[in-house]
């Protein structure tokens, strides 16, 4: 473990960054380019990836952040390691068995068998389809196979890779970082993500709830449903016309941290959050 | 505020006492007499809304204690006061509106308006039907009335008393303390309450989430989805034969004070919680 | 069996008439005057009540329509009788005990014991708040009252006064006529009744469904998501705009005769009809 | 339309034979052997894709029946001809993008667009797992892969192909034949297959349903809540034990016919059938 010297308990986060990053795709896709974030507290910058990983290092965690280009999670690590915290930086693509079973091999051995395994993995695909092509039928097998592969069998993967250790340990958080999309299939919307995959997180992480919580593994989907404070939706039209709706990712990750440590006679294995001027989604 | 002269935020928890507390009425009804406590920590002795007051009263909370006769209250009143806190008695027949409109005008008057209402009262009708009155049409009308005056009628009635101040100073919560039996209809079991007007608990904290948010208001329902630690329910066989299947009020109580802390950027309207040996109700 | 002397099956259908024919209380508030309904089809007029009652009568059975008031039943019993339909009509107050106890003597003595039983009752209380009054707390304990005597308590007598009858001989059908807002608590729009109570018939549907099944009785919670047409509804403005939306009772009537023809091998115990245009309710 | 010169309607069943037909794998797997069907019914030897069929034929439709191999329909085929019926075989492997291509232009051209696809396939990849390899961690990914292929790769696909001109017509039917597995994750149980895709099959119904409703598409997902009755299945001995718990393919086929007759103006889009002795699975 020459990552993690001190043999500090790891949690990993599979997507630590945030596509709505100063620099991230969706920031450069919804503002035509990069945007200055200087003046943005440290615990939004990296939207709700970024803000767990803070959460959890500073908790005394040492954390890893998992992402397909080290460099994108550089600035976060730095910020990480400013605070005191410590964490490394491990490259995923979740479209790649192979890639997993390095990235997991990697892991347990510079840091050690993960204690947390936030699987906070995003997409954009379909995010930039015209409005004549809002219909299922106009989705591209490619975008449906994108999707499909970072939101269904991504995380099966990853569980392979981190359940064995967890249940002979008999202990162990396995928490899905997941949005309303995930509640049921819903008509896409022109400028959204193909979603209706995201239902099979939830699926997994309820699937997961009946199999593993009795040789105690807590699972839980957490439905973070709306907006998420970070460079790149804090400039949006709609959230500088309602800011009530925008979600503070630090207390956000406070949630994750909650259920983490809730005690096994109480385990909640699924947690909604919404903006307080918002209907929750069903 | 004569009872509360320092002017400390005010908790008000409905149904303070617990149908399992040593002198309890389910205690008698599965045990035949009394339960000795003295061996119990003092945090389990009163189930769940004696928790819930403990934890408050604990952080600061002038703590209202409803009940219908006010003796069965006295030692958890005591308790709360060793332990430095504050708290006051107030009788509540929720089965009458003019008990419902005098018990708020004392707690108004002599207390405050809540900051924070938990609407934790239970029944036991139905639970000492024998097999052959099992099904519904062996119901009397006079246990249905018990049961919806406890578990539709009552909230709504207390929702009406605390509700507009909440609403005028743009802050409270209001919290639902639960069971699984209010997640759908579902068959009485011969031994159990007549449960299915629980449903309605979990319809009007749907209501009230939907309609009081906006207005700063947190409403949730928090599902318990297990049987309590108490005085007697931990000396029942399906407790002793399976120890990990028992909940910890303590650590439900703790769920409760979270839900109130949470930011109101990241709302959660129903928490539910679950021992880990158990696939959770749905 | 006096009124049924040829001894056929019996459908009772509670509450027959509808607040929207066309001199309906629904009606009257919202077009200010009765309407003329002598150019709209028969099986349109009095609204789901009035075409399920056509449609059993149509497929033989001996058709039994409950009313608060004889006289509202009085065409639409004419009309069956001109279709050559045999039916009866019987006064029944769900709010109050006797008055079902003594309705349900009646229609044994007369008609026989129910074959089937549609609860289709209703209530407008709470559509004629002004927007001022919209949140819960402006809700008179009467409206209240009245919401959960059609929606709870009503059914909860119905059903002890009809299904030993249907357990003994082991078959029989219990359906629920029921709307979107039985699905879970959702905020009241002002011009809304106070729909929430009426989960309360779902709920029941779900106990009954588990608890009867067994025993032969189907049991089955219709989910009518639309405005159906009659002649108060259909001459609303947003009718008017987008006819698409109207349901045909007709149409819905055929529904509840398919689940009461279904095999027992495949009973359905929930059926949602939303008209095309319309997303279905959650 | 070589195939189909009176040009009848079209009812596509994707996957019509059953994996419990007398030679099916899931027969072998259960009893070791073929079983010999000669003395049942012949609406019940090929489950419920064969009683589909059968019925859509019945009434008019020119059936055609997808399968990976062209043997395995043949007497299905034989007995729709027997009956009176018109029908063709079309060999389709869910697994490749080209077959599924290749198979709905071979329909196309020699029978014409579809006016009823019904989505029946299955597998039953996990099924023979020795209880030591219950849990999640022990599924191999190419089992998973499979799963997905059929559950929801597949059916996008399908959709895909048929939904286009089912648009331009204004009108179709394309029905989901499910099973309960499909409503939330769950447990696996040694003996059953790696049933939670199939969650995946319910949301693209869901969604389907939001986005083509409004083009007069009739979706919706079948939910068949028990154990259809088929040569392999009604030797099981959980089968002989208990026959009431056996499910009438020819009775649930019926279900499928009254959904595509619905009225669009109370369209249906989830219908779930459970034996009576059951209690609905949820």
């Amino acid at each position: 473990m020459s990552a993690n010297p001190s043999g500090k308990q790891v949690a990993v986060i599979v997507g630590a960054t945030s596509k709505w990053q100063s620099d991230g795709r969706n920031t450069q896709l919804a503002h035509g380019q990069d945007i200055d974030d200087s003046d943005i507290p440290v615990g939004i910058r990296w939207g709700i990836g970024g803000a767990i990983a803070q959460k959890f290092a500073g908790e005394g965690f040492f954390t890893v952040l998992t992402t397909r280009t080290a460099a994108n999670a550089a600035p976060l690590a730095d910020a990480i390691r400013a605070q005191g915290g410590e964490c490394m930086i491990v490259e995923l693509d979740l479209v790649s068995e192979d890639s997993v079973t390095t990235a997991f091999e990697t892991i347990r051995n510079e840091a050690g068998d993960p204690e947390v395994l936030i699987y906070n993995a995003g997409y954009l695909e379909g995010r930039d389809l015209p409005p004549e092509r809002e219909l299922l039928e106009f989705i591209d097998v490619e975008m449906f196979d994108t999707a499909q592969h970072i939101s269904s069998r991504g995380p099966f993967l990853v569980a392979k890779q981190v359940l064995p250790a967890m249940r002979k340990k008999g202990e162990g958080s396995f928490f899905f970082s997941n949005n309303s999309k995930s509640l049921r299939g819903r008509k896409r919307n022109t400028g959204e993500s193909l979603y209706y995959p995201r239902v099979m997180m939830r699926t997994l992480s309820q699937v997961l709830t009946e199999e593993y919580s009795e040789h105690g593994i807590h699972v839980a989907n957490v439905v973070i449903d709306g907006l998420i404070d970070s460079p790149g939706t804090r400039s949006l039209p709609k959230a500088q016309e309602n800011p009530g709706i925008i979600m503070n990712p630090v207390k956000i990750a406070e949630g994750f941290f909650y259920l983490h440590t809730q005690d096994r006679s109480c385990w909640t294995h699924e947690l909604q959050m919404t903006p307080h001027p918002t209907v929750p989604s069903v």
